[in-house]
């Protein structure tokens, strides 16, 4: 499972005076496309929380391409990148879902993330995630 | 203590497609009127929250009179509504800054507080706020 | 055609430090439920804005009675209140999706809203707006 | 003049349920620091855009040292990174005014801007913010 599309249309209060999406509101897609994924993995967010594991992002990057316009549906496509045993990248790709001719890249980017316990220490990320390294 | 100002300028994260800020913000903005007020008043929210008191929002209401605009400095005037033993209300007025001829009202509203502890249980406000009713 | 159901997830960003949706988020749900509803209606804001109809809001109200968490799913349901020449009212309940026992109310409100065209002047709904009185 | 510093509290809004701010919301407190900073210049945005210049970012990268914590205040440092004809990069640190022993680093970037006109076609910086190569 190396990849996963999340299907969203943008809202009105994403865009901005410019006529288009706030460049923050991709940073919130990329967050869409992981929590997503990693649902869809079968390690909730949620339920990571409750078993004491914090994933806080330690770096973000976004490469914008070509603006997002209200009411447009868009594509995120998150991929695992590195993992290691105290990280975790994801790799984004937003693009355009557009009605004949394919598809067109919006932006891409990627998170890494650390992973804390309650008390803010940074610990080893869950053994069912480290484990995908092999996957 | 009646009435409290705070002064912000507008962000441009904070402006929809239409080119004025977008009708949530000023939600936020209220919210940040009574937290500074509250801060001044003696009682920081995290205050409160270290105490294990919360004080979830149970009703809001806004009523826009004019646009705000990206860079316009408004000033938030927020004033103690009524106390009552498990909940407290804000009222607040927004007002543009303008350089000469005085102050133009942009939005009024009002929003009603609860009190919960960590639990999530109803409880009576902390009495040094309920006190204030006879301030 | 009365009412108009959105089901959407709740995001990480929408969360605060209380550990459920911030209460601005839900003003967002609103609009997100009125956007849906009115493209389902074939009145696209995106549409409208391109005919010279701006519909900014004018009052907001909203009143929590449950919160909600960190991916929930939850239902937006929309419906038309009072249409007048100038102004329109749209009303919304905002459900958990229970799996089980049906579905539990987390909040309702209502907005307002005007219509102006490009240079920001009061202007007449859109007939096929004004027509849905009949509908 | 080549720093410039703007201070902020955290609003309550901007926090998540991991008890400090939302990741995204630094890419705001960035653009808060970079507008503000050319407010300060003589090139305020509102003006630029006016004259019919926008600045859409390009790039942005953000790498997070400590959490920001809710009504925490702190300092955005901008300053000027490489400037092209048609893009310029500007440089973050934020810091946590701590009250006794100096400075905290809490993150840092660069976010990347090119220049379109209204059409949204790539055309060159205003002179006046090219100049700025020779300060």
């Amino acid at each position: 499972m190396e990849k996963f599309e999340t299907r969203v249309r943008v809202r009105y209060e994403e865009t901005d005076q410019m006529g288009a999406v706030h460049h923050s509101k991709y940073i919130v897609y990329f967050e869409l496309g992981r929590t997503e994924f990693m649902r869809h993995l079968g390690f909730p967010y949620s339920e990571l929380e409750k078993d004491g594991f914090f994933l806080p992002i330690t770096e973000c990057y976004a490469k914008y391409h070509a603006p997002c316009k209200f009411e447009d549906e868009i594509i995120i496509v998150t991929s695992l990148g590195e993992i290691k045993n105290v990280r975790i990248k994801f790799n984004y790709k937003i693009f355009l879902k557009a009605d004949i001719d394919g598809q067109k890249l919006l932006a891409e980017g990627y998170t890494v993330l650390g992973c804390l316990n309650k008390e803010g220490k940074i610990i080893k990320l869950p053994e069912k995630i480290r484990r995908l390294r092999n996957a």
